[in-house]
């Protein structure tokens, strides 16, 4: 299961709205549940730099099927996973990235803000997410 | 100069809408004139390989400012350019790339599909192009 | 939808017999619908160059739902496709490579070869793939 | 040496069993002695973005001939061995990959596990190396 074309078009659009609503020009990045780029929108301004960073962050909560920010609270030195960011061509583990967890509790895809603060950069993804999907994520989630 | 995220989005719903037509699932690339991401499309059920092949023949597109199968005439084996997609991390020399130059010449960014055939994408990236930008190019085009 | 455990592994010890009855030392990748590693197995003495190959195999097959051979003929000088190689990190178009099809037509993944000559490869594959799939591909197989 | 086909079998089966003891969906992978990969597995509803984790902890083990975890403590902030985790195309520093060494003292290969609490991680592997290799690992191991 994957998310479609128009969930990721409407997810954006709701994202960009908020991201406007703050004066925050972002990069807003969705993946579907293979990581694999869906759909992507650079706002006028933004830093080009965030670029790779929304996009890490969509990739980084689709791979380990939870916020970026939580498995960065375990990747910090002398945590259990430091340096995990060093795998999988490059993981982004600060706030951002959210799973997209469907109502049946399936993975389908993650979304990836950056642009701001990490806390407005959350802030932004989780208005995304509410379009396609749960914000309160289950333990584990996806299937296979 | 850069297209702008309002430019991007028009470029990209006529194309998709170019690509439905011709029932071709497509991605739809579109690069600013740095050659960085300025939005992405994948509509459902493109191949899951066509999304790189169309940010690189976009980016190819904006980086040496000409369609990506002009650059491909002069890279097969005994041209001029010979091997030439090893270059940039990787380069897509054949058709669905265009550059995107405005009504003063100027070089803004580029447009690269991937979906169908070479002659499919081309038509579909030639109807994202004439929303923002000329389709016949001056020699040497871009400012910066 | 996604190549489950028991079947790569049953998948595996199909082209591992036929890949001992031909006496060809080879390597055999699974991956699944995103062109994500599944299963891995390489037999003693396979060259250690062809763990590389056999995984791209698999992903070429996977990220273009087509046998890899196919895109190689698409993909020679003055071709189509010339140099599509270069994009996602790497392709591998020489046969050896084959999507997984179900019976209901999705793509669940696809197997990769490497050891023998490409025809044996091909056969091992084909081997491979007839456990969990369908050996004749349609024209666009895949559901997202 | 390297570890053979039928040793990387017996010991990703076996910690595939205690994997299901524990309830822990995981990806192991079995490296030979010169770091390449001999043999790998995910199972079902594991995270894909472990598969690299346990190839990257295996590799981890192997280059250095310790577990990963113990190349750990010298790479925190302000250790001897600070962010060596960028050499080798990257390495996975927390726990969970072991050497395989064999009753001679002889470096065969290691095994990588990603896919639960890195102490739950650590306990499939040792469960793996049992089944071909010692656990008790001399200082210097290995042997070319």
């Amino acid at each position: 299961m994957h998310v479609t074309y128009e969930q990721a078009e409407k997810m954006i659009n709701a994202a960009v709205n908020k991201a406007k609503e703050t004066e925050t020009p972002s990069c807003i990045a969705i993946v579907d549940s293979g990581a694999n780029l869906k759909a992507f929108r650079r706002m006028d301004d933004a830093w080009v730099g965030s670029i790779d960073v929304a996009i890490k962050k969509a990739k980084t909560a689709c791979l380990f099927a939870m916020p970026s920010g939580e498995l960065g609270k375990l990747s910090q030195p002398n945590g259990q996973l430091y340096s995990i960011e060093h795998s999988n061509n490059g993981l982004i583990t600060f706030p951002g990235g959210l799973p997209i967890i469907d109502e049946y509790g399936v993975l389908i895809g993650a979304i990836g803000v950056s642009g701001g603060t990490v806390a407005n950069d959350y802030q932004i993804a989780k208005v995304g997410v509410a379009v396609a999907g749960v914000i309160d994520h289950p333990k584990h989630p996806w299937r296979t």
